[in-house]
């Protein structure tokens, strides 16, 4: 099969690969429907995760029809169109048991934890692809669902709502402001819908896509770049600052702005994946009672998310703005690594 | 009366001040039976705190009865024996309204919120105290308590309960470690067993504090002046880490210190009043899904924790090891302000 | 001045009687706008409620200015612009303390607690009403908040959305049915969207009242008189059951019906006032894990609902389907006390 | 091997049956080394509950040693000494994502749900026994937990745990009561302590049991059979009910007992298995704001108590009153059907 192939730093390649096969009872194989790019796939390249080894298959979302199963698997059928969740668990294990899918102990000692696709085991950017504990990490996809609404359930969707919106504990009437207007700040900008929200101020640098913001669901919007962003972010409140603010970004600039506009007894939910320390005026908030929260997505949401996407309640396919063949995997790379050149937010390729 | 006046950066006085009288109807003026010393005062004395001004008399913990009241107080009378509570609070505004009771907005135009005795008022180191919204900032003693027993119930109990304990949501089975074995470590120690811990695990540098610890309730100790205190503590655990690790000193090391032993999943409560911002690792954290808390005291567990001392659930007088009369007051301050040296937790003046 | 009197069962008067005046410092005294007429008026009318005496004055919702206030007043002032909450309450006693307004220990020896109005207390349907505790019992009305709208905020909504809809823990995906279409039962509709649901079931058994529930939000109806409808309900679910059932209705029947509909680890929520003990098949119903709440409104959203109201995210005034002069108050009992006859909803007196 | 086979209404046997063997992937077949009776087995004898086969062995309960594993069980091995839980689950299914474990979907069509030993298959109460879905179904036991102590994880103590403590919602400072003192209800008893109540009161009609409940951990007791009992229990509280009401019996006189002395905004939790529906008298109930839940045991919560029994931080161990060989099986039933005369509480096969 074909394959897009991280080769070292730098460098990788869409090139024939051996077919993937059944390894473990548990495990299914998926012909890829649809697969995409995320922003992590570009770190990966630029060698920022030095654990993942040249050879390895990169990408961990997508969408596609089981092929073969393995002999523990009773509950997936050859031939079950799938979406493939971002996050493997077994279901077993003491995290599983309480949902922390993303730190599932792996008791099969395979390496890594909750993500491993395209990361520590061969991912989704392929025509073929293995899915290990399948019956805890793929989703049947309801009749009528598009590939392009199915592939946000891989990822985006369920991280933008997890750990942005609950982790943010977003309720009815509050004020939410999402920093960043990326593809999982926008998520969360359309799941905090779901609880209510009096505002929704999405928080970028970036006018055109504050502009698209408000496609997804924000009442409001202030460009970050102005002198007074934070004014206009308290003027939008009752003064006393926003009720959750969400990180999407991954910068130390970026978080600590969420940390200047909450208000006391609010929340600041992390998304962003980041690659320095930040600095946390604990000498400032240590009197605020605010809470930091922060993590991987665990995906346990997915089922709910699905059911809403299904039904059109969540306009899933907004995302996507570009769409490639499979043989235009390279292509779709340059356009997703050059997304504001090209508007892009979330490349289809299939 | 007499009072402990704070008369500017490093001095204060023992001296004649006029009495406090009934300013709002629903003030009430308090003749202190008992009253005690705050690490707080200590750094308010050393001039940290510049919003404090000269002249302002001290404390914010104690235990007397009422000797006047105001027009609009009616659930309180005089002869009703009483502990202040160390946060005021209207009871009506927004965040009354929803137990913030520590940002209370203070809508008479008082200056400052939830915390203002010895700070933004006069305070409780005297032989008289006005409080105000008088029918929410204090609380009856029930028949049959001590002094010693009371006044840990004006701060140090809620505090290590509510945002070591309750913020850090403790719960049965859990691994909790405690770092600092100062009063207010010690208040989370003791109060997390109403959890049904696995285990409480006191983490400080001085072995006659760690000592100490067991004796409030700690049922392992770490001396993290050792190379492995780390390995130890993990050694206490699955491996993994704390399902909750509190902070209880105020200082960056200590903090971080906690972002290193709390597993995925798990809590890191902030008690400590921290001077300067911390370094967060959040390159290593993002991922861990954990949560970290933060504030001052609502007091909304007041009622509760009184409850159980009456009971003698929690042996609060075992926080008292020095005694003085009030004309002691600046011995008393003497003794705590070297509490190592005197091997000193809290001081009871009465 | 004027007022709705009630004279003994079966009989009321609108007529002159004695202007209030404060009797507690804690006191204000409204002049009414408008006021509107509750179910619960019509039971008192009918005697079914005895411990309200002769000569009551009825009403537990209005909107007015304020013309007097007590001695203890500081955050209202005459002129304000009030909402009347159907529940007083002191703000400071144990009960206040935990949110759970509806059972106020009234430590002034009032008789009744949480709803006095028109039940132990004079109500609003009169053109002055003294208005206890008022700093915790009455909400500002924002600027441009019309009658029609704040009205609602006394009772209606807030009942539907605590007790039926928080109290019933809705969450995004769920689906919700609502047995019962009249005023409580919508506001049970249209509030519970504020949880994004995955659909919400109204069900009542006449057809003129689900239409107008599609109107407050519901997306599919039941007719409860078909003798198919509990499949027709589990027709709209995964053939489990739904999530949440919401009784709006108050009889055994109604009761049962959401017992017979709710899923396995599913909550129903009982907003209903019933006359009459209901049987509940714990033989069947002890293995579900379901739950069962009920309860008086607590009215500690209302500042949450108001803002929502104010900014047109929650449509209160349709509602309103009649509206009346004070001197038309007979004719307002008339037509509502015939509702089904007369297709009313609420009706606004003014 | 040999069973306890239940023969029809009023007949069983301990007889020869074939050993079980490996029927899918996921089973493994465990050497019983203890197993025990429930009051549930003597009503499947009485043939009440019918759907229970003849030529069934009985029994959910038991601690063995694994014998033979599945091809698809990877985490469990040979040798493994486990604990087998009531309650079997796939660990996959939208129930099991959510830790309702009590109602898997079974997705591979197998009779039944949760609790499916000794009811739909085959039970414990055997020389062997096969466990479907074993990876989700059974505990490893930690060195040096005995047989005595093991067992009682089983079932009695996550059901006394989970479904009266948990789903009551016991507080640090809650009045909790416990109707009835046999096995489940005093493992409430026992696993209340672990959220620090102010008093556990043990109410039931025997002095002998309320004695023994003390020993469990009761702070108080009340025979129900007192005229007064009411009056005894509120003048255990402060007049307004205990916070948290559990039902451990079963029958409609001891649930309506816990509706009468709940406190407002208390919780009342259903633990007993009931026959009949009882009357629930709404009309009194429906203004209380108070939660009833109910439901089978999940035993999401058996690895933390695992945890604090292996700690001796929970003595499980007291729970055992006699012991019997497994031939000696049939006094066992004979000491356990007539509990009362023998004094007996749980009685250990081995």
């Amino acid at each position: 099969m074909k394959a897009l192939v991280y080769k070292g730093p730098g460098e990788k390649s869409w090139e024939e690969v051996p077919d993937p096969k059944i390894e473990q009872p548990t495990d299914v194989v998926v012909k890829m429907a649809a697969t995409t790019i995320c922003g992590t796939d570009l770190h990966i390249l630029k060698g920022d995760v030095p654990e993942v080894e040249p050879g390895r298959i990169l990408g961990h979302e997508g969408i596609g029809v089981i092929t073969e199963i393995g002999s523990g698997v009773s509950q997936l059928a050859v031939g079950d169109r799938v979406i493939i969740s971002c996050v493997s668990s077994c279901g077993r294990c003491s995290y599983c048991r309480k949902g922390i899918y993303s730190h599932c102990l792996d008791p099969e000692g395979m390496a890594g934890i909750g993500w491993i696709f395209g990361y520590m085991i061969d991912g989704a950017q392929a025509e073929y692809v293995r899915v290990p504990f399948a019956e805890n990490s793929v989703y049947k996809v309801p009749d009528g669902m598009t590939d392009a609404e199915g592939i946000l359930l891989s990822d985006i969707l369920p991280t933008g709502f997890e750990i942005g919106v609950q982790y943010g504990h977003v309720n009815p009437g509050d004020v939410v402001a999402v920093v960043g207007s990326g593809p999982v700040g926008l998520a969360a900008v359309m799941t905090s819908r779901l609880y209510g929200p009096s505002k929704v101020i999405a928080i970028d640098l970036d006018d055109a896509r504050l502009k698209r913001a408000r496609d997804f669901g924000a009442t409001d919007t202030v460009n970050s770049g102005d002198a007074d962003w934070r004014d206009q972010v308290l003027g939008l409140t009752d003064g006393l600052g926003v009720d959750v603010a969400i990180e999407a970004v991954g910068l130390p600039g970026t978080f600590t702005m969420t940390t200047e506009i909450v208000r006391p007894g609010g929340n600041v939910a992390n998304i962003g994946v980041h690659g320095k320390p930040v600095e946390l005026k604990l000498n400032e908030l240590w009197i605020k009672n605010i809470d930091i929260s922060m993590g991987l997505v665990n995906t346990n949401t997915v089922g709910m998310l699905l059911k809403l996407v299904a039904e059109h309640k969540l306009p899933a396919e907004k995302f996507v703005t570009h769409e490639f063949g499979f043989d235009q995997m390279l292509e779709a790379y340059e356009v997703f690594g050059n997304a504001a050149e090209h508007d892009a937010l979330k490349v289809l390729i299939h």
